[in-house]
């Protein structure tokens, strides 16, 4: 399937969606980035979201399952530079005050609008400075013009915005899709990912959408790690408008695989984003495992190199160490024969057998450096025990991810 | 219990043990660094041994598995600098010439002789090297006084010998206890631990030694980690050659608790090492998790705490972070009350209380630096689910882990 890619476009593609961005100190002062962003549909849209499993999960997750129960939604506000997550009923109290004032602004019902948050762990939310961001966003700063904006405001650690918009024709009509997200430490998501939000004038039926979010983030956001600390606060909320005016999506059906393909190439896209602006990360790798005998093993053993520090340390030294690949797919759990396993390593810069019948073959060390040394390496682990594959994502790790997270909250 | 430390003991401290070391080329021409150990036993020793769980197990591992089914044993032979792993049949091969060789000289009989090999995985293992060193070692290096050279030969990326010899009274008698381990990086045994030799000359069944040996891992070597990654060589084997005259311990009772207690002494002293010799490392972190329903869960949180690359990275930049603490034990998949858990961190230079009924309280920044700068340091977790209680053990993620592993094979 080919998919038209809006050129710079984002959470506001969609029709109907609008968005806003400021800042009000929530950040430090040195930083001055924007840290408080509203996303917001024009009319009533369905939703579905997915959250963390850490069971310290943050205040706004706490209250984004009550949202979620809704069912429609017409908002998401999101802070970044704190993480109201360890902040006892205190926290949950001040996410339900965002939440309200945000509706009162907007004057939308009860429970129709999502918040979260991003960032340290454990201290209070300045709840008074999020309630003064949201009130000068709503309604002066919503525009079609500032999705970006939004995408920017939620950054922490990232270091780049990770927006992406595309258009697609169903049989009954042209829809578009769109989503924002950050994340770049304290990713291993589980059932949920870091924040993404998405947005569709797609009219669909929120629990056929929900189903299709969660089988779709199983497969994409799921399949990522930076450092394999799953996050308190990872969620993942879409929302459906319906402006597109096509007939609802209820069931399966051409329309329902068009969308559910397009839901789970936007979801890669983002995820894909976020490993490769891991923290201080130079490359984006990705593992690939092939004729594995279900795909649950080719994803154990995809997601163990990944989330390997020995392979990500040879990756940042372009040090074709496949020894690592194994030793990664040795623990991860999944069954196969030592005996059967091939492994390459590819980039645009070339491909490179360094590994067949679970042994070591010469190779051209040249030629490794080079082909390690591109932005996006593919390790490709080849079994014969059948015909499953699975790609999981990652990136390198590098002195910069040790410079961040030995003071991150200074 | 108290314990007589035998002061720069080791392996050749228990009676009729002796080694040696020579350096012949396995390790790179740079270093000079020994590279081959023989440990041998004058007598018959009963034998436990236990190794990693990783499916691209090593050739010495798949051998030394052999070995062990023979239940008598007189010698270890091990070279650093070369795994011997994902080298196919012929690694095998490898490392039964370098069996063969060794009990030849020694005189000793079939599958009397355990093959260790650590370092890079994957190149074929320069036998000719090993089995000339092992013809140095045998008989003219063999020597009381050479245990030291045989724990400095195991050494890779390690910084510091780690050797430790105990004298213990039994009901009946005095026995010495002594042990060397290697391991820096490729650090989150699985039933095993990188290599650790240990000898005894008391009098032991073997098959009780075994499950001895199994019992004890558990609560050691396996509650440590340096990266997460569970390496292919992983072993672990006592020799116990009865020459301490003591009437064999056959089975339950107090010359029974006492060893075990000794063991387990051994091994967690052994662990610590390895941890806190981690590559890279700066410090070493235990995490003790007290309250917990049960030991195996007060484990999954301790362990998944003392993993936790953002943790490790709080405490390389003595960086108060207990949030990630929190984040840790949220996602180890232990199950506890958030409400319920407090985190304190303590060193020697003293205690900090700083989160309570699982939020932050205030504490003072400056003694938080003084407490996480210090060589040791404590993440206690307390939770009010039960009284179990387990400590793991991990050390700081610093640049150094990752100069040491962007570029190891060169």
């Amino acid at each position: 399937m080919e998919y038209k890619v809006i050129e710079g476009g984002g959470i506001t593609s969609p029709k109907g969606f609008t968005a806003g961005a400021v800042y009000v100190g929530v950040k430090s002062r040195k930083s001055q980035k924007p840290d408080v962003a509203v996303l917001y549909s024009e009319t009533e849209a369905s939703c579905a979201a997915v959250f963390t499993t850490n069971k310290f999960c943050a205040a706004p997750v706490i209250l984004d399952r009550e949202i979620l129960k809704n069912g429609k939604a017409r908002a998401i506000v999101i802070n970044s530079g704190n993480a109201n997550a360890a902040t006892g009923t205190q926290g949950i109290e001040d996410a339900r005050t965002v939440e309200r004032e945000a509706e009162k602004l907007l004057g939308v019902g009860e429970n129709e609008v999502f918040v979260c948050s991003t960032g340290v762990i454990g201290q209070k939310l300045p709840v008074e400075k999020v309630l003064d961001g949201v009130r000068q966003i709503i309604p002066a700063k919503l525009d079609k013009d500032n999705g970006s904006d939004a995408a920017y405001a939620i950054m922490t650690t990232d270091t780049v915005r990770k927006e992406s918009a595309y258009e697609l024709e169903l049989s009954s009509g042209t829809i578009r899709i769109g989503a924002m997200a950050k994340g770049s430490g304290m990713i291993h998501p589980n059932m949920g990912t870091m924040l993404c939000g998405i947005t569709t004038d797609c009219a669909i039926d929120g629990a056929l959408l929900q189903d299709m979010l969660r089988q779709v983030v199983t497969k994409t956001f799921n399949r990522i790690t930076v450092d394999g600390d799953t996050s308190t606060n990872d969620t993942c909320v879409v929302l459906a408008n319906g402006l597109a005016g096509n007939p609802a999506i209820t069931g399966p059906g051409e329309d329902y695989d068009i969308f559910f393909a397009a839901l789970r190439h936007v979801c890669e896209y983002e995820a894909k984003m976020i490993a490769s602006d891991g923290e201080g990360a130079g490359r984006l790798i990705t593992c690939t495992v092939m004729g594995a005998e279900t795909e649950e093993q080719a994803e154990q053993m995809a997601k163990a190199v990944v989330r390997s520090p020995l392979v990500k340390c040879a990756v940042f030294g372009t040090d074709a160490n496949w020894g690592r690949v194994l030793c990664a797919i040795g623990y991860s759990g999944a069954q196969f024969d030592p005996k059967d396993v091939e492994v390459k390593f590819l980039s645009r810069a070339g491909e490179l057998l360094v590994c067949a019948g679970g042994q070591g073959v010469a190779f051209d060390e040249a030629l490794a450096k080079r082909v390690l040394s591109e932005d996006e390496v593919v390790i490709q682990v080849t079994l014969t025990s059948g015909s499953a594959t699975c790609s999981c994502w990652g990136c390198d790790l590098t002195y910069d991810y040790v410079k961040i997270n030995g003071d991150y909250r200074s």
